[in-house]
């Protein structure tokens, strides 16, 4: 039935095959995520809203992933980075503004209790951000956050803070860019102190960025050039039930993956999994004491008490730093 | 010296070359628009900001090209079209809004006297639009756009309204995007109201729309199921001095390119060409009373004066719309 040269073909063609299917099989795409549920999930919601011919089919242009920024994209303890920002700018700004000391979140920080500071409210830090940062034009806070990012270091590793970033989430958003994904930042930060590093750092540009803002007042400068001036208000409050609004705001549409770590991100996960079709919502939670931080229920900062809850009753992706991260930090530069 | 075969070959190489060179010279890529100052001057900076080695070279991510949206890409007589889109919802509405009876703009709409609601203020036209439009969602809210500009006719044209777009106009815009431009449309209107059609008829997405809003709410609908309501109270004016503002929270660059047709678009065109480098600012002036509209200093809707003024000024360039374009509209489909 069978002949010898029948059977040395098909040996051939399995011997071919099998040594032709190492080289054509992809590269991984996130080299810094452990194999394991998160991964997992990840790669099957691409490959579901990517595929040719796949019932979860979605156009690129529908393609939006929105990302929190604090401690979902970079660290945000021991206090928010912005903060860190602040109280330099603060320190030198005080003496002509006496009327700052009566304001607890400013005399926290010119007390330089920045433990206590990390207990206001996020619209009394807002308030703070904004005042510091009012009388200055647009232009020239760029500037003011691009040399600080140059200069600043974190307190415990010792790294400029724009290399506090988490490898595999800088892996997550070029694998996505890579099928087609559009990325959007979508954070309680003020909105002109992402904007100058970000191209950079994530490769998101500025017009895909959303975030909390303060007022802006068009006028004519003293040498008459129009000009934009930062004024003491805060407009927009883009945490929590903001976070919706933002995206309705700035996108227009609704995402179809996003990914928090904390409960100001819960009302996003739940805008983005209320759409049609395959949806992805993902949660960091940090469980790394030792190579970052521990914290969820209890903590000041980016607590995560509600949308845990939520994701476990959803089934929504939990990512468990320790267990699901090779690295957490780039290399250093 | 020069034997006959060197003469022959070079004047065989001189008649190739004259024969391939309309082959290799590109098609004109602004069809409608007739030779004259106005379309020189923008292939003219397209060329300037885009050819490699060029002293004025500007990289493709800085390429940010803004567009009013009312007299620049569509028309906006005898109305605004968002009027007339106002007009059905509203009197729909009206039973069961008695209060609306006292506001001078509601009046005037209520009693079909469209050129009175002319003369209403920006603020009052938008407040009227935020009131006729609250309560709903805005997903609801898109579907009722979408089921107007399909179904709605131009009083004078007898047209849909998202057909009396400018063809030269498009043409621009596909002109700018094939040189590496990001368009981006600010506009007076309201933004919810552009973002359902602009994609199919700019090719702009709704992310890269900035408009005038009104404020949105997230909340659990009755069926547990999130929604964003919108409300009546208006969140931002994108008009006058309120453009740059638009243009730094939504796109967070400055423009290197803008055009628009109104005194709404001055500080916008003011921000534009204020920046270092080449800049190009643009005004359509409505010239065309036969294929369109004619209107300029005495208008009560797009106003063109100060501007007018500042554009001679300044030898930013202004497009006579009966001089400078071959079509005013693309073909009826």
């Amino acid at each position: 039935m069978i002949n010898r040269r029948t059977i040395l073909a098909l040996l051939l063609t399995a011997v071919t095959a099998t040594a032709a299917s190492p080289q054509t099989q992809p590269s991984d795409p996130l080299p810094s995520w452990n194999d394991g549920p998160a991964k997992t999930a990840i790669v099957d919601f691409v490959t579901r809203v990517t595929a040719n011919g796949s019932p979860q089919f979605v156009p690129p242009v529908e393609r939006i992933a929105t990302f929190d920024n604090d401690g979902t994209l970079w660290t945000e303890q021991p206090v928010y980075f912005q903060l860190a920002f602040a109280v330099d700018r603060i320190k030198t700004l005080a003496p002509s503004h006496p009327e700052w000391r009566k304001k607890p979140a400013f005399k926290a920080l010119l007390a330089g209790d920045i433990h206590r500071l990390a207990g206001a409210s996020q619209k009394e830090l807002l308030e703070l951000l904004a005042a510091a940062h009012s009388g200055i034009s647009t232009e020239e806070f760029a500037r003011a956050v691009r040399d600080w990012t140059a200069r600043a270091r974190h307190p415990r590793f010792n790294r400029p803070y724009t290399e506090l970033v988490y490898q595999p989430m800088l892996e997550l958003l070029d694998y996505l860019r890579a099928s087609g994904f559009k990325t959007f930042v979508v954070s309680g930060g003020g909105i002109e102190f992402m904007r100058p590093w970000m191209d950079k750092v994530y490769g998101i540009p500025p017009e895909q960025v959303v975030g909390s803002s303060g007022d802006v007042k068009f006028q004519m400068g003293p040498n008459g050039k129009p000009e934009l001036m930062k004024l003491p208000a805060v407009e927009f409050v883009d945490d929590g039930p903001g976070k919706p609004v933002g995206i309705n705001r700035f996108i227009g549409r609704r995402p179809i993956f996003a990914f928090g770590n904390s409960d100001g991100d819960l009302q996003m996960l739940q805008w983005t999994t209320a759409g049609e079709g395959a949806r992805f919502a993902g949660i960091v939670h940090h469980t790394d004491a030792e190579r970052e931080y521990a914290y969820d229920r209890q903590s000041r900062i980016g607590k995560l008490d509600k949308a845990l809850d939520e994701a476990t009753a959803k089934h929504w992706t939990v990512v468990d730093m320790k267990r699901d991260w090779k690295t957490i930090f780039p290399p250093a530069k």
